[in-house]
């Protein structure tokens, strides 16, 4: 069986189908942060250049993972709805593209769930069902709607229409005259879907642009089990940046991200706040610790891509305020 | 003479000349701000539309009009260059212009100037001439090199095309289909270019959507100009929004400001800086001082706004880590 879940064309036609909802985001170069970073290594400069995600409507990526499915539904589909267990960007995103396109949206969270976020997604118009202790029975709660209710379930990553979705990021990037001569994207890995969409991407258009994955220390799953060539699980996964706290890989993106990525690194919280707030003090945008851990990786990888031209994406905004409080006063 | 320093047709014109570098900013809703901003007042809600000027690729409105300017030169013009006195985003607009055309820009700043601005300003590719001990004295520098070099000054405020160019935020907002029951338009005010392109461009298209000035308490030349009827002065310009601290009102503008503001408020440090925390928290974009002075005005309007559609502007999110800091400190 092929590693690919998804095939090129199966991005442009999720590209076809959400571009007039959702126009490209900007791609831009920031002297200062390519100052920083040279700094940084002591090495020769790195030409950056940013995605800027965060300037969606929902201040994430995940909404276009959110449409490509919504869009892609039979009329029976969209008449019984879709549900999914997600406290973050991904239910943010199911929200926007199901309020702009009529389509109900259920999401399930645990009993305790930050009702910032609650309040966001029931703003957006979406049933919210708080149930269950955790995110696994939040998981169980969902399933039982796909039973009883005949809804559609979109996993955050495990479903062809959001990879293809989130790949839609990487062919932007790719056709955006500033990347002209790019050598090298470096992208956070949650569960895998921007980075497994990006992979599709350039193997097709641009085999010689080297995609390197990136963790947190503390939710390495993935990270552990590209390096040891089979699937590991961690018993917790405790980052702040919280849209990569996975536990597992997925099936549907783990042999994809073998067989691409030239390489996979991890960082610690204190990269990832460094990040954050590098990405807010050269480029004055916000980004919750996900959207600045490709950042994080670039620093990391600073003497290996010393001299070349690499893309990062701020996947995603949406940190509270007492966490950027946090970062902030760590500098 | 006509208060009027600009028609409508010339926001039209600066539009035209602007659109195919600069796509029109998202204006967008959000829940949970609507909620906050109705909590804090106990009042019917209010519909609250946020105009993305953070988005630009300046991080700020005035990039608007620096391109305004810029396309509209004489060969002869375009050959000399242009020279502005400025430690901010006016400078950073025509820095960027002035790249995209290859128009060479002179910023002079004075001796001592922020050094994370000059770096942005340097990194643009703008000549920077760091002489004067402040403000004033660079202004003087800058008028020279009109003299000597035969440049082009461009005022940040008194200069049609850059009001013109300011103009076509508040023209892309009445013709956004989320504005077409805009009541009002809550504006702050530095030199006035934004609010009297706005006020150019409701008299025309809108004259039913009020428009609202705001200033800082601490750099309220202006606001207390208004509500005097003659311009007055103030010592200092001392408020950490730095997009607003000025000192005096532009003859350019303060006639118009005179005749087609609804009222004129000024707000508190604090309430500037909670603003700044709201946008945030709600919104997850980032905001200087002088980005969330509107959103500081609405929340200080909110029972006259009650039940109203309200724009305002995030016109910039150029502030320094350290303020950003001291703001979510205040929480």
């Amino acid at each position: 069986m092929s590693q690919w879940p998804i095939c090129f064309e199966d991005v442009v036609a999720a590209r076809d189908r959400i571009r007039s909802h959702l126009p490209a985001t900007p791609l831009r170069n920031y002297a200062p942060l390519d100052g920083a970073v040279a700094a940084a290594g002591e090495a020769a400069g790195i030409r950056l250049l940013v995605k800027h995600e965060n300037h969606q409507p929902t201040n994430a990526f995940k909404v276009r993972n959110g449409l490509s499915v919504l869009t892609a539904l039979s009329e029976e589909e969209s008449r019984r709805g879709v549900v999914a267990a997600t406290r973050g960007n991904h239910g943010l995103g199911l929200a926007w593209a199901g309020r702009l396109l009529g389509v109900k949206v259920t999401i399930c969270v645990p009993l305790g769930n930050n009702p910032e976020k609650n309040e966001a997604l029931r703003g957006m118009g979406v049933e919210l069902i708080e149930l269950g202790r955790d995110y696994d029975e939040s998981v169980e709660v969902a399933e039982r709607l796909v039973r009883e209710r005949g809804m559609r379930l979109v996993h955050s990553s495990n479903d062809p229409l959001v990879i293809a979705g989130a790949g839609t990021v990487a062919l932007e990037i790719l056709e955006d005259p500033e990347a002209r001569r790019l050598d090298a994207l470096v992208l956070s890995v949650g569960g895998g879907s921007q980075a497994v969409g990006a992979l599709t991407v350039t193997r097709r258009l641009r085999p010689t642009v080297a995609v390197y994955g990136v963790q947190a220390e503390r939710a390495s799953a993935c990270h552990d089990s590209w390096h040891a060539g089979r699937p590991l699980s961690t018993a917790t996964a405790d980052t702040f940046a919280d849209g990569l706290a996975t536990r597992h890989v997925y099936e549907m993106t783990f042999g994809a991200l073998r067989e691409g990525l030239t390489d996979f690194v991890k960082v610690s919280e204190e990269e990832i706040a460094a990040a954050v707030r590098l990405m807010i003090r050269t480029t004055h945008n916000l980004a919750e610790g996900a959207g600045a851990a490709g950042l994080a990786g670039v620093v990391r990888l600073r003497h290996r891509l010393a001299g070349r031209t690499v893309a990062v994406v701020n996947s995603g905004s949406n940190i509270d305020e007492a966490t950027l409080r946090r970062v902030l006063s760590q500098a």
